[in-house]
């Protein structure tokens, strides 16, 4: 399974298990995880407004998961689902808790956080575009990961550029390290499963 | 000039004669007007996630934004010029305090002032599309005028949809008259010349 090397443990079988089982569910949450990633983006330009290069990098990442964000809404239409708010799981918020207060720890921390989520998208959209026994969502998976391994790297090389590689891959690896931590557990309810919902299992 | 009807007012020729005179300030301040549009339609689908029909309205329309950001972007890059943060004109809070706490009329008011500030670009553009000295802007103001009058229907059409004809109407007519009497005024300095600064003659 490809998967981007600085995700510390991969997901479970037992969370792809749910997440097949529970197709429009993960839809309507995948619709926004892309919407939220656009949002991330634009957020980080408006905090840094006249760091140079960063807005050049950010916006099209930003147009580019609103054209995801459209892509999956107009498959749920399809299908005759709708939007609907739904509870987010703890990840977004407990990965937020690790981003450093002060600059420019704060904006490394961020960037990185924006990478991992990323790349946590990126590994579990492999697996649904390889194990979904619906061929249209194997399709639409397998069309939008490439996207997200390749924000990814955006984010890791406006670290680099700006950290240095030693700094960037030494905090990469500590937050990586809490971005597990975030997904470790016991799965939630069926009716709770989402893209980045609980779903790795304990090292021992 | 073509200007979209609603305004309640034209730019007076000394700000015209103003933003002319800054070209530069005036693409660092445009650069930040298409990034805040877009942050704006991010905003409302944010806050109305289960709206049916906006999202696939807005998403398009932040997208565009994003491409018109970009564009000014490069400009200002070609000539040597960089994003950096200016102090906002009073237009955009005087217009956001016009907005109704309660739904749904929050709802159409944030529309509402949305659509008008996206009138006001398109005029505004039209007017240093056809007057200003720089045959390279003329032609930028010119290709980005038609998406703001584009937009403003937009806005327009989500809250006909959603009002009616009779309330739309009712409640733009005042608001483009809170939206002219923020610009209505002394003119600012020079150096704070902005593409929704102060620049409407009192009418008497
Ligand atoms: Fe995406
Ligand atoms: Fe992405
Ligand atoms: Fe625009
Ligand atoms: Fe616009």
């Amino acid at each position: 399974m490809a998967r981007v090397k600085w995700l510390a443990a991969p997901s479970s079988p037992a969370w792809l298990e749910q997440a097949i089982a529970q197709p429009e569910l993960l839809l309507i949450d995948h619709a926004h995880c892309e919407r939220k990633a656009a949002g991330v983006a634009l957020q980080l330009m408006f905090r840094y407004p006249s760091e140079v290069g960063l807005a050049a990098a950010l916006s099209p990442l930003a147009r580019e998961e609103l054209e995801h964000f459209e892509q999956v809404l107009q498959l749920l239409q399809r299908r005759g689902a709708s939007l609907r708010s739904l509870p987010a799981p703890a990840y977004g918020s407990a990965l937020t808790a690790q981003v450093r207060k002060g600059e420019p720890q704060r904006m490394l921390d961020s960037f990185l956080v924006a990478g991992l989520i990323e790349a946590r998208s990126h590994e579990r959209m492999a697996l649904l575009a390889a194990h979904s026994p619906d061929a249209e969502l194997r399709e639409l998976y397998g069309e939008l990961l490439a996207s997200e391994a390749r924000h990814f790297g955006l984010y890791w090389l406006l670290c680099e550029e700006r950290f240095g590689r030693g700094a960037t891959v030494e905090r990469l690896q500590e937050l990586a390290a809490a971005e597990v931590a975030a997904l470790t557990g016991d799965l939630a309810a069926a009716d709770q499963v989402r893209m980045h919902s609980v779903g790795i299992d304990l090292v021992s």
